[in-house]
């Protein structure tokens, strides 16, 4: 078997036979050289992962047979990321990173300072398949439409409703290991995470921010650090503290 | 002035003029468009950051005058940062990180189970140049050639003297916060992060570690995360706790 080669499927996976799309066909066959007999394994959200071996391998299309049942999915700690879009070599390595921190779902925000206009979901989702496959996780965090962040602070509290909402602002003076220390023993289980654009937020967004229910602002650090950066820092620190890297 | 347009250099910096270097120059001119009299700043470790203004634009040559003194250099927590190389692509990302979560010292290490078996140095601190130049940053971390990890671990207490050791290690029970606050309170300023490569580190490696002196290990939670990844996370609980995220 090939070391670790696991392809994610929207298909509904049980023992029997499955024929592969043929973007997944050609990466077998092409890119991974896979062979007659070969296993892989394959996985989604729902059905958790399986064996298979290659049963047939034609120009376009491999077929498998799920075999043996591995483990269930992975279960997300409900934390949400709502991310301004950047540039798409940095996005690319945004996306990916948010699978391996654990992200449930993502919302891509436009604020005030987002320079970039446009943003492409299909390719987040691609990264995040192609970050799941590769760092052996079953589970796809769910990507939201982009959406403008007028329309959130608009309507903050049936946006996020007694979910909790950490907001990383690089003018906040609060210390995020004492706010985030005093949180880990109240019973709350869903959470929000706010990552800016480069150009950090404008004063109207970071004012109407602190004044919303359930709300709080933490820096993080002394030093500028990009969007893409932020996000794995905040992530790292909040799943520590309070996520599902607790023992 | 340009926006942020700050560039880095080996020169003396004090009042007066100074002629750019080739690379420099045609950044300024080609890629960043600059005119007469625009206003830049250039900063190195040693002199800080200065405004300068452009005084001639030749071919190849770019002059300009540093004017005023802005900031003294920014001074590193002491802490080093042992990495071993990975792609191209990641390992730039790697390095320009390291410039934002603030490491004194990169040591690029080659472990049993490092699969990029070269490493470009230079193109390490060209990365560290170009983030502390985008990142309002006046200090670039040391780098040192490439060693092999048997090395260090041959001559650990001479090279780490009485310098604590973060080892990030995948098969760790450990909890970092657990670890991490332990230490927060103890006097020792100067400390070491490992993090090993895709492949992790070798039994011999790890029991090895384990048993010297000063060493911690810790974990990065459940999920399997890239050294890129691992790196931005340990520095951000690191700066978090123990070094200069503290308020």
């Amino acid at each position: 078997m090939k070391k670790n080669l696991r392809i994610y499927s929207t298909e509904n996976l049980k023992k029997g036979k499955l024929t592969l799309n043929k973007k997944q066909s050609h990466y077998l066959k092409n890119v991974m050289r896979i062979e007659l007999k070969d296993k892989i394994s394959i996985f989604n959200e729902k059905d958790g992962e399986w064996f298979a071996s290659i049963i047939s391998i034609r120009k376009n299309e491999c077929s498998i047979l799920i075999e043996d049942f591995i483990k269930a999915s992975d279960i997300f700690y409900d934390v949400w990321l709502l991310f301004a879009p950047i540039k798409q070599a940095r996005l690319d390595y945004l996306s990916q990173k948010t699978c391996e921190m654990g992200v449930k779902k993502l919302f891509p925000i436009f604020t005030e300072y987002t320079q970039v206009k446009k943003i492409n979901i299909d390719r987040i989702r691609s990264n995040l398949i192609e970050a799941a496959e590769q760092c052996d996780f079953n589970n796809i965090p769910e990507v939201s439409e982009a959406m403008n962040f007028n329309y959130i602070l608009d309507n903050w509290d049936k946006f996020f409703e007694d979910r909790k909402v950490i907001f990383c602002d690089e003018t906040s003076k609060s210390d995020v290991l004492e706010i985030l220390n005093d949180q880990k023993n109240k019973v709350n289980s869903k959470w929000a995470i706010i990552v800016g654009p480069e150009g950090g937020f404008s004063d109207f967004e970071r004012n109407n921010i602190e004044n919303k229910n359930n709300s709080m602002s933490i820096s993080l650090g002394p030093r500028v650090i990009r969007s893409d950066t932020a996000v794995v820092a905040i992530l790292a620190i909040f799943q520590m503290i309070i996520g599902d890297w607790k023992k």
